[in-house]
């Protein structure tokens, strides 16, 4: 069985961590499918999912790993198509990558306890984002 | 359903961009399969799969971004074991990871306009790769 | 056909490398399922999993990568929260990734014949970690 749903997202940019783990429980146990994977995927390329436990020290820790990483106040080649000034966003995408795939048993996702699901935007300005969420299982 | 095939791609290594998204949109279409997800795995160490938007700026900075945290002029300690000199490809590949899974929908990639799916090639040499592309839906 | 297990496995943590690949071989054998996707994923936001060449090099040269892009010696705002000193490695799971997909054919794992799966410990501590071994498939 495949169950493919959007979930609409608005976010401040600028490495943003969107938490959508109870999002996704409710899609899960929405869905008519017991055990199988949901798969989360950003269509766009200056996103990206992983998880991280979403708590306030590292609300901070995250973006500052970035601004080491791939710095926001550099110039990039890509300005030189787009002059939009977001490389940087695009750069942190293609490291963390647009989607993530979590199994999940008998309605239950298999996070840790202190484990969240996060969309974080490294766009350089507020955006509001569609994220397809997949089911796949029986 | 399961559908698995493959697909070769030529590449001239060193961070090569190989734009493999019209590809995937031919074997999305020819599979039978309407939605599901389709993983693309490299099997090797020194590639890795991820997307962005293909365009000639951020060809240049993505390989120069893998220059400044993981740079190819550096002796690694994986030289001692093979003396090959691409330590660098190797730990590139594991950061990035050696695959993506896309989902699908009506016979179309989840796709951003702008967001291609490529494989890049980290290898210190020209290789001739054969990814693996599986289709699980219905 | 869903098939779903756990693996545990035990630690020294500090960026331990475990070779979970004939594990996967053993479970993909055993499943009954012949072709599909087997996606590994750790419940646990200071885990990760990606592929790699487990040689005596590279099991010097991945940590040796970690703690130039996040450094174990230096303070965390993740500290300001659990005083617990473990904020690179909840930085460097959320980097990595907590899983990996890859699809097997005809009972067969599709990896490269120098390309092992690996889950990376990156916790402060020696750990046993339960992971969750998913096969969707046909």
């Amino acid at each position: 069985m495949v169950n493919t749903q959007e979930l609409t997202v608005e976010t401040t940019g600028f490495c943003d961590i969107v938490d959508i783990t109870d999002d996704l429980r409710e899609v899960v146990k929405g869905s008519g499918i017991s055990s199988g994977t949901i798969t989360v995927f950003c269509p766009g390329s200056t996103g990206g999912l992983t998880t991280i436990e979403n708590e306030p020290g590292l609300q901070k820790d995250l973006p500052e790993f970035f601004e080491t990483i791939i710095p926001s106040n550099r110039r990039y080649h890509h300005d030189d198509t787009w002059h939009d000034g977001n490389g940087f966003s695009h750069l942190r995408s293609a490291l963390i990558g647009p989607g993530i795939t979590i199994p999940f048993v008998a309605g239950r996702l298999t996070l840790g306890t202190w484990q969240q699901v996060v969309f974080l935007d490294f766009d350089n300005k507020a955006r509001r984002r569609k994220l397809v969420l997949q089911l796949i299982g029986e």
